[in-house]
């Protein structure tokens, strides 16, 4: 009788399909990376899909009898329960039923869940929350969001959508959202809102290195920052410190061993941990804020499909 | 043999001590409630505590024997796991292991958590959280504290901190707060800051009502708006929004099914969740406000000991 010793974790992406096969500690065993071309229709993805699984079994000598389950990460908002992503602005899907296909192919019991839970899965069981039993992942790229694991178990809410961090305002009369609120954590500290306050500074004709750019995204924020621009670093020390708030509301909330962050703003380094540290370190009681680790995500380029991976394990369990 | 078919709850309290014998779905068969006498000590308040045991066993005709377990509510901080009251600002208590010597003179399993938490088991088991897998409790007195139902579990946190969701920073450079920060929900929305705001109206020379009173607190605030002042109306209309703020961040970061609000400003009345449901509805996504109940605590002036008491059933599961 073949053994069940490994699972399959697939990260679902705007761009691309990243696939991996892996055994169950979460070692990859072999790896496929494919175009999405959402345009072509959600049974064309499927189908895509289907063959980075058939790749990766095959380079792996294993067949679908030795795979114990399948994760799948995606954009959300999707309907974990039921496998379906609902809609999302970047596949052109709606109430498409991406696990129920995948299941009856292989008869493999499949899980699909967003990107933000399936993240924090991941540097739950293979990254910088290994061994933590509440651990929180945030993530700070064109929006903020989140995913927890308390008491070792992925914690989803009510309706599947815990962890909206970037919506927690902080800012009473603030910016407004794209939610439709104002003053939301994503609408003062994102990239996006770090990218906007930049090219606001050269609209208005600010003295800023920043004019010198075409197209001001947070990136260009960061660089000038480091390199001395006195605006940039304005509209860093201001986006951080609501950032800091943001974390650090979550740090009384759940009072957390590990907050890992992750998305395009962690990249930025030391001086977007140093920052948060220091809010966190003024606004929280002493004991949480010196309990709670804050660090950047420990999954590189990977991440995506290494939590799909994670996601499978856990669910297997 | 004898059926160990009843639990025991105790609230401590900076007051009273009130202890019930209970069935194990929380009917309650004997009540005994005495004053702490705080001033006299650890022990002795260890002994009025072991009289209170004695007597509602005695008046139910019980033995410890029958007791499966017994839960036990106080201020915190406390250390639950080990059974510890840290200190507290209302008992003059220093490390001090309530906990041990019950379980070691009844030889029945004895738990102890802080008023929060207790009071969010005691919702959960017994009063408006009953049937719910995800809820918070909220109580808005003093101070602002909470406690988390989540998946089913009273969730904890790393340091047995977690729902200091008064320690929320809901204005960036708002008023000072107890804890030493700025802006803390508790600073801008508890009962003390209603009230405070109050006598700072007053003493500021405003034309108000609250200029009648010796001593004003929240109740005053309370009662003259409904009676039509101005300025207790703004007053409360400002920190109802604050409260409003701090429960839509509960919401978009727990997603919950229902959040019980208790403690003296819940007891305002409709005005209090009128405001709060409004700031919700604005501040959240449409499917996570709708989703949630927000209604004020179900169990009454027995709340801390009914709380014990579902402590001490949920322990014995």
């Amino acid at each position: 009788m073949m053994k069940k010793n490994c699972v399959i974790g697939i990260d679902m992406g705007g761009t691309k399909i990243s696939t991996a096969l892996a055994d169950l500690n979460g070692s990859v065993l072999s790896q496929c990376t494919i175009p999405t071309n959402a345009f072509e229709g959600e049974e064309a993805v499927l189908n895509r899909i289907i063959s980075t699984i058939e790749t990766v079994l095959k380079e792996a000598g294993k067949t679908p009898v030795n795979v114990k389950t399948i994760g799948i990460g995606s954009p959300g908002p999707l309907d974990s329960k039921n496998g379906i992503i609902l809609t999302t602005p970047n596949l052109p899907f709606e109430n498409f039923n991406l696990v129920e296909p995948i299941e009856n192919k292989y008869n493999v019991p499949t899980y699909l869940d967003n990107d933000a839970n399936v993240a924090a899965i991941g540097e739950y069981m293979l990254g910088e929350g290994r061994g933590t039993q509440n651990m929180l992942y945030v993530t700070v790229s064109t929006g903020i969001g989140g995913g927890a694991i308390l008491d070792g178990k992925i914690y989803r809410g009510n309706t599947s959508n815990a962890l909206e961090v970037g919506h927690m305002t902080i800012v009473q009369n603030g910016k407004r959202c794209n939610c439709g609120n104002y003053g939301c954590a994503e609408a003062h500290a994102s990239g996006t809102a770090i990218g906007r306050q930049g090219r606001e500074a050269v609209e208005s004709g600010a003295e800023t290195s920043l004019s010198n750019y075409s197209n001001v995204t947070s990136y260009e924020v960061f660089k000038e920052a480091e390199k001395g621009d006195r605006i940039s670093k304005e509209i860093l020390d201001e986006s951080l410190n609501y950032l800091g708030i943001c974390i650090a509301n979550l740090v009384v909330v759940f009072d957390p061993e590990v907050i890992v962050i992750g998305g395009g703003v962690s990249k930025g380094g030391q001086i977007v941990f140093d920052k948060i540290r220091e809010v966190v370190n003024t606004r929280c009681f002493k004991s949480m804020s010196e309990s709670c680790r804050i660090v950047p995500a420990g999954l590189g380029a990977d991440a995506g499909v290494l939590g799909a991976v994670a996601l499978a394990i856990i669910e297997s369990k």
